[in-house]
C-alpha cells in the first residue's frame, strides 16, 4: 500500500491480517511471574499490566527499552462554530511549544525517558465543518490513517499516542456518538475549559452534524471521516500499525480513545494491544471506555490531551515490566515461598 | 533529645513545635500554575501534588532532586500466633534480597531514580507478642521512633515510606482499630495471603490483643507500643522528623499509614506533609484512609508493601513537579488565552 494511495479497503485488509498476541511469551510471563519474590497477586494491576506487555512481544524481547510518544495535532472546520474555549491559533502555537520544550508532554517524557514525536496534519488546512458537509474525503482520511501508521518505525518498542487540535472534543464527541449511540449531550463536556452553555452548544453542534450525516455515518470508517479529524485518524492508523508489529500501545483521553475506539467497533478485539493510560476528567471518555470494557491505568483527573496521561501511565508500566523482569526468584534469593 | 533515651514526652513535644507549610512557596505555586501553557486545572490532581509539594520547600528550591524510599524492617511476636502465610525468618531472607537488588521496590527505585535505603531493626528480637503484653516498653518503642527519624538526613528532599515484617497486617490492624474504634473484623485482611479462615483467625488475634490492652490503648502513643511494631514506630518517627525538616513525605500501604495514623490521631494536622501513594487491596486500608480524610494517588491493587506503592507514586509526582518547574508560560511560548 502506498500511502498516497490508501483506502479504506486497505485499512480493513490490513486489520483482518492483524496478529494476535504471541502465546509463547504469555506462558512465559506467567510462569515467570509465579517464581518472583512476592506473594502471588500483590503486585495486582503492575503484574498484570507486566504479562500483557511481555505477551505482546517477541519471547527474546529485553524489557521496555525504546517508548515513543506519539502526538497528532490537527485543525477542525467545526472550530469555526465556536465550540472552544481557545482561538485555533492555539494550535500551531502549542505545536511551537512542543518543539521549544515547554509543554506538559515534554516534561512528562523526559521523567518517562521517552521519544517525543510530534506530527503536525496541515495546520492550515483544516478539515471541513462537518456540520456542512463531511469532514474529510475517503482518501484524506485514509491518507492520514497511513501518516499515522508511520509513527511505528523499526525499534519503537512501546506506543503512547496523543493528540491536540483546537475543537477536537466536539469531534470526539460526534464520533463516539456515532458509534456507540444515545444523546449528543452523553458525550460533550467542557474540553479546554467551556461554561454549561458552552457545552450545550457543543450538543447542538453535534446533534446537527448527526442530522446532516445520518445513517451514513454508521460504518466506522464512514464515521471517522465524516465527523473525525486527521489528528483522529492518524491515531486509529498509529494503533493499527502497532498491531501489525506487536507494538503495545498506550491510549491517552477522550479524543485519543474515541478514534481508537473506530477500530474496535469493527473489531472488538482490535485493541487487544492496547491499555488505556487514564480516565479523563472529560464526562465523555469515562462513557467511551465502560462501552468499549476497557480499565484505565490512572485516575488523576487530567483534561490535557497531549498524550499527558498516556506518557504519565508509561511510568506505571515501566516499573510492572521492570518488576517482572529485573526482580529475583524464590530460588534465587533463598526465600521461603507460603506455607 | 538523645536517641537511646527518647520518651513519649520528647515525641509530643516534638510534634507540638513542628512547623505548618511555606506560604511564600505557596502562594509563589499558585501564581506559577495559572500562567502554564495549560488550560487551567487541566493537570488536575498533578497541579494539586505540584502545588503541595512546592508549598513544603523553600521558595528558591528547584525541583524533585533526592528523593529516598526508607524502607523499615521488623519482627512481630504476634507471628507465633500463626498470622501470616509466611514463616516469620521471610522477614530476614526479604532484607537480604533487598540488598542483593532481587525486591521490587529495588526496580521501582531504579524506574524512580530514588535512593533506596533499608532499616532492618533486629530481627532476632520481635516485638512480645501483644495477646500476651505490651509489644514494647515506652522506652523501646520511642526509640524505635528515634530511629525512624534518622532517615531524615541533610539533603534528602522527598521521603517513601514503607516497611516489610511478617506479620504486620496484624499489628496494623490491630493499631487502626484501637485508634479508630470499630471491629477487629472491619481492619483484618488476608495480608500476604491467608484464606478466610485465616482472616477470621486474624480478627480473632486482633480482638484478644485489644481486650488485654483495654482503655490503656486509648492514647495513641500507647497503642503504638502495646499492638503496634518497631517498623511502625520507625516510620511514625520518620513522617515526624520529615515535617520538623518540611520534607515531603508519600505513605505506602495499610501498614505504613496505620503507623502514620498514630499521628494523626495526636494532631489531625501532623499528616498535612504527607500524601497516600496507593491505596492498597487490604481492606482495612481504604477504611483507614477515608477515617482520616485522606486520597490515595494510585489504586491498582497493590499488597505488596516495601514501599512500592509509594515509590511508583513518587513517579506521578516526578512528573507533577516536572510540569510545574519545566513547563513554558503563556508568555514565555507566546500562546493565546481563553477567550
Amino acid at each position: 500500500m502506498a500511502a498516497e494511495d490508501a483506502t479504506f479497503e486497505d485499512m480493513r485488509e490490513i486489520l483482518k491480517s492483524a496478529p494476535g498476541p504471541n502465546t509463547q511469551s504469555g506462558a512465559k510471563a506467567v510462569a515467570r511471574d509465579a517464581t518472583l519474590t512476592k506473594p502471588a497477586g500483590s503486585l495486582g494491576r503492575m503484574e498484570e499490566l507486566a504479562q500483557w506487555y511481555v505477551t505482546w512481544r517477541d519471547p527474546d524481547a529485553v524489557g521496555l527499552e525504546r517508548p515513543r510518544v506519539a502526538v497528532f495535532v490537527a485543525n477542525h472546520g467545526v472550530a469555526a462554530r465556536n465550540v472552544s474555549a481557545y482561538p485555533q491559533a492555539v494550535t500551531a502555537q502549542m505545536v511551537a511549544n512542543f518543539q521549544a520544550g515547554g509543554g506538559a508532554i515534554n516534561q512528562i517524557c523526559t521523567i518517562a525517558d521517552a521519544e517525543l514525536r510530534v506530527y503536525e496534519m496541515g495546520l492550515d488546512y483544516p478539515t471541513a465543518d462537518f456540520t456542512i458537509g463531511p469532514a474529510m474525503s475517503e482518501g484524506d482520511c485514509a491518507r492520514a490513517m497511513a501518516y499515522g501508521m508511520m509513527a511505528v518505525e523499526d525499534g519503537v518498542d512501546t506506543l503512547c499516542l496523543g493528540e491536540m487540535g483546537i475543537g477536537n472534543t466536539t469531534s470526539a464527541a460526534a464520533l463516539s456518538c456515532a458509534l456507540f449511540g444515545g444523546a449528543p449531550g452523553d458525550w460533550v463536556g467542557p474540553g479546554a475549559g467551556v461554561d454549561a452553555a458552552g457545552v450545550a452548544h457543543k450538543a447542538s453542534i453535534v446533534a446537527e452534524g448527526l442530522a446532516l450525516h445520518g445513517e451514513e455515518s454508521g460504518d466506522p470508517l464512514e464515521a471517522l471521516r465524516r465527523v473525525g479529524g486527521m489528528e483522529l485518524a492518524a491515531i486509529a492508523g498509529a494503533v493499527l500499525a502497532a498491531r501489525m508489529a506487536r507494538v503495545p500501545v498506550i491510549l491517552d483521553g477522550f479524543a485519543c480513545c474515541a478514534a481508537a475506539a473506530v477500530l474496535y467497533k469493527m473489531d472488538p478485539g482490535a485493541l487487544d494491544h492496547c491499555v488505556v493510560g487514564h480516565v479523563s476528567k472529560e464526562p465523555g471518555h469515562a462513557r467511551l471506555l465502560d462501552a468499549m470494557g476497557l480499565t484505565p491505568i490512572l485516575d488523576l483527573g487530567l483534561g490535557l490531551g497531549e498524550g499527558s496521561g498516556a506518557a504519565t501511565a508509561l511510568l506505571i508500566l515501566r516499573a510492572a515490566v521492570a518488576c517482572h523482569t529485573g526482580m529475583a526468584t524464590f530460588a534465587e534469593a533463598g526465600v521461603a515461598t507460603a506455607e
